[in-house]
This record gives structure tokens, sequence and C-alpha cells, in this order.
């Protein structure tokens, strides 16, 4: 797959992934090391709180959706780098779910102060089996400018 | 700890941490699961990268900043329960470095709709043991509201 430089990046531009499955064991165990609340680790707790049943930390949906960003076709040279990101928990995500997410490219930004490199907005939707978002997350990346010389991307 | 509803939060009420030690081998083990890139994961691929060295995942740090946050005197009843942030990374987080957070609460606003409830923005920032921010987070939390009748926290 080929590094894409700042140059290569348009508004409107697209990126899919695979899906991934998230089960009960790893909901639990990320929330035992990161998120450690009684809803999050026991299933009868779970029940009774706001989410009424067991559900994924908000931070565990937000590292899925990294791997499924980083192991897509989304491929930024020098990699997936982010500065500051929105991000917002449309649905809970279940025990069983397989999230996989639609990326758009909404902004490119050359840098005014570093010729070398610019920002890119990208405005990632997770989704489950059922094509409901379950996430909404809006990055800045730092992406590099291709370096005079070099071939474009896809033999253009 | 007492647990606290949406009547015990003001603006500009503070909450911070404990510390919490970031290690070579987690930083490595969470960046296998979920930010597979190369300089997330070997230490001479991370010297040739924008970070310079090896540096945790953003969402790393994002995951080891809730445990900081559920893990301290900040404790809305219910739990803490995010519903949108901004994030964002000022610093790399290294090996061996020291984590603790200082939150303030910049508003409380009850819900119109649902009365039983409200919102809170909490600022986050979490700092490595040199008191460098290397993230800051605003979350919008769900906090309920003090049930009627109940006993107000800390015998008011």
């Amino acid at each position: 797959m080929c590094k894409l430089y700042l140059d290569d990046f348009h508004v409107g531009q697209k990126f899919g992934s695979d899906r991934l499955r998230v089960d009960s064991d790893r909901i639990k165990a990320f929330a035992a090391e990161f998120d450690p609340q009684p809803f999050r680790l026991d299933d009868e707790a779970a029940k009774g709180s706001f989410f009424g049943g067991l559900a994924a930390s908000g931070w565990h949906t937000a590292a899925l959706t990294m791997r499924l960003i980083v192991t897509s076709d989304f491929k930024p040279a020098g990699g997936v780098i982010g500065k500051s990101n929105e991000i917002s928990w449309k649905k809970p995500v279940r025990p069983g779910d397989e999230l996989r997410i639609e990326s758009e490219v909404m902004e490119v930004r050359p840098s005014k102060s570093r010729p070398e490199q610019g920002t890119i907005k990208v405005c990632t939707t997770t989704f489950n089996q059922n094509d409901d978002p379950v996430q909404v997350l809006v990055a800045n990346l730092v992406v590099p400018r291709r370096p005079e010389g070099s071939h474009h991307a896809h033999g253009e």
C-alpha cells in the first residue's frame, strides 16, 4: 500500500476497514486496566447501571477505532499521528458487537510555519454490525508533504 | 468516598490523583493491540519517527487518564460516563513517565428534557513527572441529580 503525503489527500476522500469483534472478556479486561468501574467489570452491576448491561468503555471503543484506522488503507506517510480530536459516543458497544469504520477527509491544510508538513482533518465514524454509529471521531492529524523530487503515488 | 450528584458540583471545583507509571513493555503491548504502527512497537523504528523515540499511543495516554480519573476522589453518582470529549496531546509520553491528573469543573448544566440528570463539563490535564502537560481532555459527563428527599453529601 502506498504511503500518502499531504499532497495525496483531498476533501471527500474516503477509507473503510475490516470488522473487529469485541467480546465480553476483552471488555472486562480493558476496563480492569483503564476504567475499573463496577458496571464495566461485572454483568450484574452493569444491569443496574446507566447502560442497562455490560458495555465497553468509550476509551476501549476509541482504541479499537484506532486499530481499525491503522490497519485500513488510510496510510499517511510518517504514520497516523493525532494532535487533537473531538470524540463522542452515540450508542453502547456490547459484547459480541462487530465494529468497522468509515473515514472521510474533511480538510487538508498545509502548515504556514512548517513547509515540510500539514494537517488533515478526518471524520471517522465507528459502526456496529447493525450499521448503527457507536462513535464519531474528528481527528486532526499531522502529515508530511511530499519531499521535492520524489515520485508521486500511484504513478501519477 | 461520597457519591456526588449534579447538585454537589460547582464551577471551579478541583480534583487530583495519584501517580501512575508507564513502562516500555506496556507501551508496546497497548500499541500491539490498538495502535500497531512500527514506531510504537520497536525502539529502532521509533528513533527514526516523528517522535524521535518510543512514545505511548495517544489513546494509551487517554486510557491511563481515565484510570486516574476513575480512581480519584471525583466520584459522580452513577459513574464517570462521558458523552463527548475534546482531547489533545501536548507532549509525548515516554517509558518511565509517571502520570497524574488535575481536573477542574468548568460547567454544571441541569438537563431541560430530563429533569433527573444533567451534564458537567470537566477539564482534565494529564501531567508527567516534570509537571509538563502531556494531554488536555475536556469531557462532557452525564450526572444524575440528587433524588428528592435523599440526604445531602457531607452532612450539609
